[in-house]
This record gives structure tokens, sequence and C-alpha cells, in this order.
């Protein structure tokens, strides 16, 4: 029987401190964009002692207008296919690279959430699609994800599956 | 002998649901900029059902050069008092109200934290140094902590005292 590891109780902490190390190891930096998790990506990253060589910061786009004026998102994307889409989750990721530049120099990797976390189903989209996605210089990633479980379930489900998706992207 | 609530394990979680109750039967929105605390203070507000109506979003801008470029603090401040300073909070505070603008409308209340959560001092700022603001049309606030322990026991003590100070200059 294997020994307890205390750290287990906390989901993703393995991954994104290993994302942390790999970037910092190869002198890249991370920008976020959320929005069902609403700053609980960016606080599991801040966690890991030492984030600050890596990560920029990042924008919660909790209202949906928050896309487009701060992440650059399409607004006719919005209206055709609303916030939780895998082409809107694909623009954030790229979208706050550029909002997190610095001077000229944009965050060499982004990494957004979008999705219905519940309780309720959301402008037709059904509680528990999430879409996350990775986009740096060399390339772009997206996952659906269709979680259950409740409100705070589905969020802590996105942000292990962000911290995975991202941790893969940085391995390639 | 009290009965065990089981909802006193998430700190601030009361505090958190009771801001969003009193924004939303008031009409206000919110916006939250954020240092030390990385997307816990968003993470809290975004933890209680129903956060959507008030919450428009924020920014974390763990990078010092984003606290200027996304939140429009003044280089001359940054330079001369570095990221940790109570008028650097406050106009965070300030700044995240225009940043999360939908059109012409600011957000109506800005909520702001910035501090030294550790492991290391930065820059001669001591550990567990912390400011948290809020500012909105009618007025500001600014507090000043001293927190001790580990890293995330101070940036949970920086986002209860965040709710906190928000909870009362609501209530004003």
């Amino acid at each position: 029987m294997p020994a307890i590891d205390p750290r287990a109780a906390i989901p993703g902490e393995d991954v994104a401190a290993g994302v942390i190390a790999r970037l910092t190891a190869t002198h890249r930096t991370l920008a976020v964009a959320e929005s069902l998790t609403g700053g609980a990506l960016l606080a599991a990253l801040v966690g890991v002692p030492g984030a600050s060589a890596a990560l920029r910061g990042g924008v919660v786009a909790y209202d949906t207008a928050l896309k487009r004026s701060l992440l650059g998102v399409d607004a006719a994307l919005l209206a055709e296919h609303g916030p939780v889409h895998p082409e809107v989750a694909l623009s954030m990721a790229r979208g706050v690279r550029r909002t997190t530049a610095v001077g000229e120099a944009l965050a060499d990797v982004g990494v957004a959430t979008t999705g219905v976390a519940g309780p309720d189903a959301q402008g037709g989209v059904p509680v528990g699609l999430v879409y996350v996605a990775v986009s740096d210089a060399g390339g772009e990633a997206v996952q659906e994800l269709r979680l259950s479980g409740d409100r705070s379930a589905i969020r802590a489900g996105s942000v292990a599956a962000a911290l995975q998706l991202l941790s893969e992207r940085l391995s390639v």
C-alpha cells in the first residue's frame, strides 16, 4: 500500500508545479484567460512558489462583453455561437498573450477556459460543457470536456484539465 | 456547544455570498484587481451561485508591468514606492473599474490586493505586508495588513480581509 501523499488533497497541484518549472527552465512566460473557472486556474498557478518567474498574470472575463473588450474575441463569433465554443476558447488563449504584453513582448503561452459551471444551463448550453485551450507561437490545442457534478466540481475539473493540456503542450 | 457549521471550512465564503447578495440587490457591478492573491479573491466570489449577476470579472496583474498597462497605475508611483503601497492598491481598485467597462459603463465597485506572500521578501518589503483597497463613485477605503504564516496562509488572509473591507464599504 503506497504512503499517503498529503499534497494529493489539492488536485492539480503537482501538474501546476510541473508547468511552472518547465516554463521557467525554458524561459517562457504564461498568461491565463478564464471564464467559468473564475480565477481558480490562476490561483492554482500562483500557489506554486516561484511562479512569478513565469506567470505574467491574466484576465477573468466572467461577463461575456469582457471576452471581446479585454481578450479580442470576435464579436461575430460570440454572436453566432455564444461564449461556450472551441473557437472562443482558442481566441481567448491567443488574445491573453497580447493583453498581457510587456512592451512589445507577448506572453509566450496563453491558456483559457470557457464553459457552464451551473447550476443552470446557459443559452441552451448544458451544465458541464467546457472548452480548455492553449496557444503559443508554435501551435494550438483545444479540448472539449463533458463534466458532471456541482458547480464546484465542474470548476475543479476544468482547472485540472486546463493544467493537463498546458502540461502536454509544453512537452511537445 | 454550538453545532459545527460545515461551511466554516471555507474562510470568507459567507462574506463573499453577502457581498454578491448586496451588490445584486442594489443593482451594482463589481470588478477585481489582484496581485499576490493571484485569482483567489475572484474565485471566492465566483464560487457564489448567481455571482454572474454582479461580477464583471477582473485582472490578475502578477507582473508589475501589468499594473501599469492593464490597470493604469501611475509609472512614477510604481517607480518611487514599488508595487506594495496603499496608493498602488487604491489605484488598482480605481483602474479595474475602467478596465472592465462595458461600453461606457464602468464597474460600480472595484476591489484590489497587493502585497508579499513570500517565501522571500520583495524589494525590501517584508513577507506578509499587504494592502487591500475598495473604490466606488462614492468613496474609497484602503487597509494595511501585517499577516504571518506561509504563502498560502498569507493569501487566504488577504482574500478574507479584502472581502471584509468590501462588505463594510457596501454597507455604508
